[in-house]
């Protein structure tokens, strides 16, 4: 009994007891292929949140091993990801200069927050809150989002000192600061871009055309960044570029993860919190939705509440092991899971091969031009860019094209904090705002059928002395006095309406607001000589309607269905005679 | 047809068209009546609110004209009410000390800054806004008010300096100044409530069993506040209190209200904006409650966009007259109406009275005792202060209790503002949570009929290749999620599922995120050989899917009605065998 709870909070103590040679020879495989990519990808995403370069290898060491105990995801490679690297940038910018102590301290800071707020997600299972991120405006903060990142990196690609948090501001600084271009480095950023988005498109149908295998051509592609990094390293070592202006990684350390302690003071905690919170969600949401894809195409499953304990132990062990925060990737996922990765092993192995990595190999990337890393990032996040959801959602729903409009505008104008933050209560808005004004129809008898439907779009039966309304939303507090309103106004001047039936087959719930509406519509329409009945009322409304009086004081019936209600409040006019041979019945 | 335009934003010239001596005549006695019971009322609302007790009377002046111009009720009675003069206090004290000229100045402000929210609304018609308080949320707003106002008066009543903006520091500042207390204050203030509430609930019975007619015992009933100020106004004079130690109104300037300005430096108006919107809404809600309550019983309508456009106007002539945040309240409207007030022309009647009073009787008021206006305030609000509704929201919805609880306990113990904000926002997130999480029912057929309902709660008959599912949620971006995951662990095992029918009786949207949904459920199925079928597609959602591919790749079919779905797919075998005589259909 308590071996299956640890089971179930530890998942490794599962599918470690099935672990066999066959599953360790492929995980060995993928963590050799992802260390080879990652190593490049580290460095650059730490360049991009402002850390020195082996902060990126440190947080891909620690959380890999503390999610493989952890997480749920046997494919899932946790570690820096670009949007995260981002807005860690831009949260802890504001706080200390990009360099210094105070700014590697409170990227601790945060990574320790986000850890934590992760873990208590996971423990009050409130998993369910990333849902309100909807997908248009994850579309549209990531489209943002790799625009800025991309936007950002130039200049890198240019050899200048140009910053800002926003499309606008780094655009601008960039522009004032071409003069300063360095000509050299333009030159290495140029071509590493230019080969890395060659590998990305050309290299593997080349490769496959020469002969090789899927597989070795996927692999060789992979490691197309590898390349890059190799031969820019070689040529500005050579030819000496650092001493011409170009910028070059430098030292790194030759050392495994420290022991880092964040910085708990109140007032940084405070500064970080709402920040923390973004990038724990955004985070948990870009994770959750790689595990999925990749746990369905092997008919796995995740528990959501349980990735969010991953997260936040792989985050809590960055922040203790001198990283900063970390989510499931998106690419790095992708070739692990393609590399044939079978177990959460691979992850462990992985970040094996890293801190061999950060122990010996640190020295042969001193000469890397910073442009290289650069230019990998940038090829990297313009994959994520895509507008097509604002054609998407333009012809699908106004509503969603707003939220993702906005979502992409802000974004790039007022930065990742405030354009996700928009996105989300905007959504919430409009569903809000579209639930406080339903769509309300007057429906009649489908002929032949014991169907009814909305009189505008369909030919049906009606009846003078019976109005039926169907509502199409769930009663609360912000659609009450709308039905209110809809209602009287309908009513007024029906000379023969003696009966109003609502019915209710969308109304999945009446609050007590609304059901105040109902008693001052039930009482409004006795004061006119009208009944109000209801129809097809759910068995949870019905349930809670029992526990009022408001069934002893409604005028009319509750029935079961809206075809025994018209049958018995029109003495079966409507349902048993054809419409073609009585005068009484009105077709619409 | 300039002047329909004219007409319909500007009330006063469409009844004032028909405007005859009977309505004047009817107009003129409720003025009367509502001047005499305004005076104190006034007075002691300014108390409340911080300001000199003049500003209670200027505030009734300009603004009642201006709300006879352009607002749709025909009994409503604008001026300083007791919740929105509690909520000036708490904003304004915020910024100011009590007695400065600066506080005055923000007063004046605050109404501004209403008075344009409250236009802005109107005009934009943003009317709908103030739904999102839900009934509950409202009555536990105005009970947790009417007890800080009650407690906050209580220093009036002992004669102490006491202090504090929530139940918990007015209390604790009470008991600590009790040594201080005015005896003489203390037994003023004591007959003074007592009497008040005599006359609220032993005067008129008293008076009919005199023998006088029920209009005669309503109104001296009403005007017992008048009473009291002058009784004990004539015992201060006359007995010299005011050297004992009673505090007493003292000199209020004898003039017509002045021209004032507001300050309107953008410091001032960022710290009183939120407080603004919060009284516009709550003043709105109050006001709007009420006037829709009177029009009602005289089959009249309100508009609410022109209510909050005569509001607004009715505030910004506060805030240029020497006035502060007015509303429609509900004690004098009733009143109003009661005395028979036909027209806005009463209002504008009741503004002379108070004119007159400002300009000639002030210096009656000077010996007037500030505990017997505490008085009057306590007696009024203890009648707004009704927990029931916590045991009504108990009994029926416990999402409506924890909403109540919270912005009574919040209110109460935090203040006001923070007190009606978490109970608002708390409504809706439960909203949102309860629709995050939507009720999925699996329905079968009810025998005889062509009526699906629940297998859990009613006898109804199924088919095992035919698996139907009814949604009672709209499918939106928070429980996209859900739907997939219900699914996938619903079909999880069923051998012999074939077909999977969405019921959409109680889908009234389908948003982008939901529709990427129903794709990958669509096409989870298909791999596992189920086909996809949706019936009682609504119109405006059918609408939208026409729009996409969804409907080309759907494995299945969109049916008309459940029970066509069911005829078809069993090949009519639920339909038209009875369940008892045929072994293939289950029973549920």
């Amino acid at each position: 009994m308590r071996f299956k709870m640890l089971r179930k909070y530890v998942p490794i103590f599962d599918w470690g007891q099935t672990y066999d040679r066959t599953a360790f020879g492929n995980d060995m495989i993928a963590a050799v292929i992802v260390t080879i990519m990652l190593i490049p990808q580290s460095l650059a995403y730490a360049l991009l949140a402002g850390l020195p370069p082996e902060a990126g290898l440190y947080a891909s060491i620690a959380p890999i091993i503390l999610y493989a105990i952890f997480g749920t995801s046997r494919a899932l490679a946790v570690g820096p990801v670009a949007v995260v690297s981002l807005m860690t940038a831009a949260a802890v910018g504001n706080i200390a200069e990009t360099g210094t102590m105070g700014y590697a301290l409170a990227a601790l800071t945060l990574a320790a927050l986000s850890g934590a707020i992760l873990l208590a997600m996971g423990v009050f299972k409130l998993g369910f809150l990333a849902n309100f991120l909807s997908h248009p405006v994850i579309a549209g903060f990531i489209t943002a989002s790799g625009m800025i990142i991309a936007a950002s990196q130039l200049k890198h690609i240019l050899g200048v000192d140009a910053g800002g948090h926003n499309l606008w501001e780094i655009v601008t600084s960039l522009i004032a600061h071409i003069p300063e271009t360095n000509q050299t480095t333009l030159i290495i950023g140029i071509c590493a871009t230019g080969f890395l988005f060659w590998v990305r498109k050309g290299l593997k149908p080349t490769l496959r055309k020469l002969g090789l295998g899927v597989r070795m051509a996927d692999v060789l592609t992979k490691a197309g960044p590898v390349f890059a990094v190799f031969a820019t390293t070689a040529a500005t070592w050579y030819l000496g570029l650092a001493d011409k202006g170009v910028k070059i990684v430098g030292e790194v350390p030759q050392s495994l993860p420290p022991l880092t302690m964040p910085d708990f003071s109140p007032g940084l905690m405070a500064d970080l919190l709402v920040p923390a919170i973004l990038i724990s969600v955004i985070g948990f949401v870009e994770s959750i939705s790689v595990a999925q894809t990749l746990a369905a195409k092997r008919r796995q499953r995740i528990n959501p509440d349980q990735e969010l304990i991953g997260l936040g132990a792989a985050n809590i062990g960055a922040a203790f092991t001198g990283g900063y925060p970390v989510t499931g990737g998106f690419a790095r996922s992708v070739v692990n899971f393609d590399a044939g990765a079978q177990t959460p092993a691979a992850g462990a192995f992985t970040a094996v091969g890293l801190a061999i990595a950060a122990v010996a190999l640190t020295p042969l990337v001193y000469f890397l031009p910073k442009a290289t890393l650069a230019a990998t990032i940038i090829v990297a996040v313009l994959s994520l860019v895509d507008f097509s959801i604002l054609k998407t959602s333009w012809q699908y729903s106004k509503a969603d094209f707003i939220a993702v409009l906005a979502t992409i505008l802000l974004t790039l104008g007022l930065g990742v904090e405030v354009g996700v933050t928009a996105g989300v209560v905007l959504s919430i808005g409009l569903f809000l705002y579209k639930t406080s004004r339903p769509h309300i129809a007057e429906v009649g008898l489908v002929p032949d059928t014991q169907h009814f439907r909305n009189i505008l779009r369909h030919k049906v039966i009606t009846h003078p002395s019976v109005l039926t309304i169907r509502i199409d939303e769930s009663l609360y507090f912000a659609n009450a006095r709308y039905l209110e309103d809809y209602l009287y106004d309908r009513v007024v001047g029906c000379k023969n309406l003696k009966h109003v039936v609502l019915m209710c087959s969308a109304v999945n719930e009446i609050d007590l607001s609304a059901l105040e509406s109902l008693e001052a519509i039930n009482h409004r329409l006795e004061e006119m000589g009208i009944s109000l009945h209801m129809s097809e009322v759910k068995g949870p409304v019905m349930d809670r309607l029992k526990k009022t009086h408001f069934l002893d004081e409604l005028t009319g019936e509750v029935f079961l269905s809206q075809f025994e209600a018209v049958s018995k409040l029109t003495d079966g006019q409507v349902a048993e005679t054809p419409p073609s041979t009585e005068p009484k019945i009105k077709l619409v």
